[in-house]
């Protein structure tokens, strides 16, 4: 299947609407059904801060982000939407609860697609977490 | 003028030459030069932390990160450029001296453009700026 940027970009919001789903519910499965088996993704800091390789790794990943977020984080605005032949890129604001601390954030995810799977994320932080 | 998405990554990518070369040198005329009177920007943290805005401001914030990145800000690599219609995101790492101390980052920032001109920008961090 050749790739178009049509197919990237249904892939991608297909992938964007479990991901929003994982965040607020910690229920990832939809979303890790749709990653490559050689998924990879960066994060900006922490115990996952850097490279990480494979679907095991991702899994485990954002089993630690819900239990950080224990009563969901919730995307309150998508602002934008950007994107090529392989890549789309959501910038969004979040809101939530880490460890008991108001949280939000704004945040750009960057997402590879590889046919109908997402094949790699990158997640930059726009703000510092705190809510204020 | 209409906004085509042609024109819109054509601005951008001159928009981005110009904010290299300010990273890299510390002259930041070019960059200003095509921005917009009402330009707005977000930044991630520190004393420019939020959403400011105005040329003037924009102005005032780029002298300051030439004054902490005082030897220059390289960018060491583009990773990924996805647009709209209106917006366009470049990935790239970068990689400098942050008041004497070795510094690199992922970053993805996201321009805004109207006709010929940026009118927004917004940054964000993908690492946390140390070296390693």
């Amino acid at each position: 299947m050749s790739q178009t940027s049509e197919n990237t970009l249904k892939v991608a919001h297909q992938g964007f609407k479990y991901f929003t789903h994982g965040l607020a519910t910690g229920e990832w499965n939809d979303f890790l059904e749709i990653l490559t088996e050689d998924f990879n993704f960066w994060f900006p800091q922490g115990k996952y801060h850097g490279l990480n390789v494979g679907k095991q790794q991702a899994k485990e990943f954002f089993q630690y982000v819900s239990q950080a977020f224990n009563t969901g984080l919730t995307i309150t605005s998508l602002e934008r939407v950007t994107s090529n032949e392989t890549t789309v890129v959501f910038e969004f604001c979040d809101e939530g609860n880490l460890m008991g601390e108001p949280y939000k954030n704004r945040v750009a995810v960057s997402f590879d697609v590889r046919e109908d799977k997402i094949c790699g994320y990158r997640e930059y932080f726009g703000s510092n977490g705190k809510s204020n």
